[in-house]
């Protein structure tokens, strides 16, 4: 019996039809079809493939230790999250030992801010991997919000909202575009910065990219502080166009 | 008659199996198709989607003007450009005048360092505009190349490999994960800022990225400074991961 294979299967920002035609050839290969979730919640990455999903196909949901009361750069939440990847890599090794292709999906770009290079990282040594590149989820955020990122020689920079308030605005007022990730509470500080890196004016307010619901607007223009957890800020370079 | 529609469509970085079912839909219902090409070259674009147009629809190439010796910062340069993007966006509105559907492809996502920008600038004002998200060219760089980019609180910048040396260096000191675009004849100067910068061991070289003939190497152990113009260098992130 042949070994199985691995296949990271990046399923786009959220509107079905943003999946890629791998993507969709990956679903129909795979025996299963494991994803990242967390107890409770609809998975996003479950949600935006279903209906891609082969009938009687092995689904494996992997779910997210509850890590909230556990302070995150304490060595508790540490070793929940890893003792969580590692339990996952090893379920997804059982299959991949019983000579199955198992297609981790998803949400955005698999190697780009997602979980799952973390059981990549602990299975691709072992079994044969391959990697199905998505569209990202700022791409679908600035898609949506029909606003033009980074031309030509622009420095483009993504950071997370977490970091402190002088970080945010130097790192903003250094970079000629940048996208803020992670908003939810942070959403006042990052005001904050923005104002003092010059760049409020032009910032855009996003919330739920490409899906149901949507909404965009200048941040200047937003009243409240209310932001969920995966709101970004789109600021836009290219000031100098031809 | 009601006046037509502009579709911004990523077909994604090279791979055709690589785009989206939505750039699909776009390329089914476009009554033209327009992409930017170099004169003598085959456009990459074009390339990507050929199998996918529909037989018999209008097809619209944008060709560049040749700029090659006018230097990049000067007024001339500028003003030929200006103006071929002014024709361009001229062309497009005859046909959107007419009722036309036009889906411009373009290689990469749309408005993530895509000429496309420069007409959805000079259009959207006047007519219905989308974008269609495409897989950038970079994701599908560190795909096939299977390498973990950024993950949690990294902070990822972007960066043309024009940049001084010394500012190549700063930046890259000061982000967790990087791409550096456009290396080309800028390799020997874009090594010696990673080594600068303490990121050397960690680079990769990319060549051609999900294309036929891609190449991948960590860039310590490339032994000659031979680069086309649209490699990349990836430096990953996450050195701290669970």
């Amino acid at each position: 019996m042949s070994a199985g294979r691995l296949i990271g299967v990046g399923v786009g920002p959220g509107d079905p039809e943003l999946m890629t035609l791998r993507a969709l050839r990956a679903l129909g290969e795979a025996d299963v079809v494991a994803y990242f979730a967390k107890a409770g919640n609809e998975s996003h990455s479950h949600a935006i493939a279903a209906c891609h999903l082969r009938a009687g196909v092995t689904q494996l949901p992997l779910f997210y230790p509850v890590t909230t009361e556990r302070p995150k750069c304490s060595d508790a939440y540490r070793d929940a999250i890893r003792d969580f990847y590692e339990a996952a890599a090893a379920k997804i090794a059982t299959y991949l030992d019983a000579g199955c292709i198992v297609a981790v999906i998803c949400e955005g770009d698999p190697l780009f801010y997602g979980s799952y290079m973390h059981l990549h990282a602990r299975l691709a040594p072992r079994f044969p991997a391959e990697i199905v590149a998505g569209v990202t989820g700022m791409s679908g955020c600035w898609s949506a919000a029909a606003t033009p990122i980074a031309q030509g020689d622009d420095v483009f920079t993504v950071m997370p909202a977490t970091l402190p308030e002088h970080e945010l605005a130097r790192r903003l007022a250094d970079a000629d575009a940048a996208v803020v990730m992670k908003v939810g509470r942070h959403l006042p500080k990052v005001r904050r910065a923005l104002a003092c890196s010059g760049r409020l004016s032009r910032a855009i307010y996003v919330e739920r990219g490409t899906m149901v619901g949507s909404k965009m607007i200048p941040l200047a223009a937003k009243s409240d502080d209310d932001a969920p957890y995966f709101a970004v800020v789109l600021v836009p370079g290219w000031e100098e166009r031809p």
